[in-house]
């Protein structure tokens, strides 16, 4: 069994999502996931952007539409083509301040795109540009240094996990909740996935 | 308060991370810390690499890596210098047969580089070529169609979370404490994260 | 004016280029582009592979075959589908040796693609695979050492330029021409490129 | 031989590199080496930056760059440190329009890297940002449709190669050129960049 720091941090998160994922509004998620499935349903295409680890959780995220059967592409990326009214963005940022994320919808939305948020922030940059907008809890403030000795040494309540940790796992799991939500609204199953899973890696 | 699959599964998959992480042994898990704190100590490199979902929970524990001062390098990108003797390859595969991968250790292994693999299978052919193993929980087989839809109508006992997911999302949870517990023992505090952090994105 | 090395290591490529472009098969070519249009028309996909300046070269024309309403995806990116049978992958390695590359053709062949190669040696392990080939002239040796200060110094006729550079450089110009062919055997004009370029970059 | 448009749009970008690279401007040349060579000798970072095809062939230099010792990156990578005050940042726009890529050099210039930029438009948000240009000619405006037949059919003037291609093909020789001079400079062997070379691939 796993101990020290590395059980106590993984601990610390999970209880984090756990709790986190009860916060996540019912009706942002609703409105998020009908977003997806209508633009499936209308020919639309999906962009994903985010930077940095973000931008990780997009990928993960994008790979899943990609074998349920939705068009997605990722900003950035060899094969990209251009946007167009009513596709959709789907924009990852903890802050909602990453510049070129906050470009990228700012170009998305002047085109007619619908930009959808993941964001712990409704009200940063990248927030007020939303349509549609799914709040996702993470850290609100980068925690001090002396604090961060105190709770690793005393347990105090500030996280260990550091940066933005907390939000990107939140919302990978978040994610990976709602591709299952997607594989039974639209009928997929996991052969399905599968059957659109890349086979040349 | 977010209801329907998207939670259910999101549970679900907390719920395996949970036990997961009391499974993974922690004697490889200090095997594995010691790879990468040596390496670091005597000024090697850390080389990651993974395909799919599996590559992006890599490159996000690589990133991590750069912050905590360490000289890493992901395999396919364009700034990669050559791997030599006493570097290390961290490769993550759950199922530990993706080509790419174990073409990446066996080249990495020939020259004298020792492989970390992350996975579910020791005996797969990367477990095989690993000088240190993690072994990560995750699922054992592709579920079968019919049981998929069992499990969703009827709450049976197989995951609803498909293919990787569960063995990627343990694997993220698990290398964020890995993260921590780095931190501790190297005395490197979140501000000095955030000064390694990239300012251009 | 542009003078020193840059010029003349500038003359010396655009010189090989233009023998190259002259040594290339019309017939290789022709077989190129039919095997390329017959997939569009066919609703197959083009997938393209190559390992660092190749690929680079590789994915430079993937971008184009886009623009050109091509169904293109590149191996190792985020949104890659499953290659099936008859589907084509354009592999680019100048010494045909390259272990990824000539791993994803294998893959591909095994599946039913049709593997095309361009690299300077046909009876290397890609050239081997390919059902469709180009020869691209190249460097055939690396260098010796000492021949290349004699070369810089007293003009003898080893290439200055280095490497894969040369393979590389014709790749890209003679691939920059299949694209304008396409383009007229298509009846696709540049206003129709530039409608499906990237707008979000 | 190769014949056809393929062969004549090829030798067109060929005539157009040969013209384009006298007409680049040696001082100019030589402030961009002159910065190299500092940010080399002083222990500074090269950072490199280019949307689409103008990025791909910025990812190419950069490569080269590597396999010359310089300590370099690419913006957008996973591996990404910050860029600090006297770094280099290298932008690659055409157009010298491109947002991201301007974005990213204003935030490279406020923290007081030093920005070189390889554009065709010396007037434009880059080459107004830029502390070093190099003015690497390139088509100047999209050329209208019926020009396109009109010169495809009767060999009128304008050039057959689309969009960026002639910006893209002069730039990447340009900089294989400047890879030799500063092999040269470095007193760099072709085997010593062999040694840095990417070995796991």
């Amino acid at each position: 069994m796993v101990t020290g720091l590395t059980r106590d941090a993984a601990v610390e998160i999970i209880d984090f999502i756990y709790k986190a994922i009860e916060l996540i509004s019912d009706s942002e998620k609703e409105a998020f996931l009908n977003t997806l499935l209508e633009a499936r349903k209308n020919g639309k295409r999906i962009f994903v952007t985010g930077a940095g680890r973000s931008g990780l959780v997009a990928k993960a995220f994008a790979m899943r539409l990609l074998h349920l059967g939705f068009n997605v592409y990722v900003v950035g990326e060899t094969i990209l083509p251009p946007i167009v009214k009513e596709d959709v963005l789907l924009a990852v940022s903890g802050s909602g301040r990453t510049k070129s994320v906050v470009a990228i919808a700012e170009a998305a939305k002047a085109i007619g795109a619908r930009v959808v948020a993941l964001t712990t922030f409704p009200d940063s940059p990248l927030g007020k540009i939303a349509d549609i907008l799914v709040r996702i809890p993470g850290r609100t403030k980068l925690a001090k240094e002396e604090d961060y000795y105190v709770r690793q040494v005393m347990g105090v309540h500030e996280p260990l996990a550091p940066l933005g940790t907390l939000f990107e796992a939140t919302t990978m799991i978040f994610l990976d909740g709602v591709v299952v939500e997607l594989m039974n609204k639209l009928g997929i199953t996991e052969a399905e996935l599968q059957e659109r899973h890349a086979n040349l890696e």
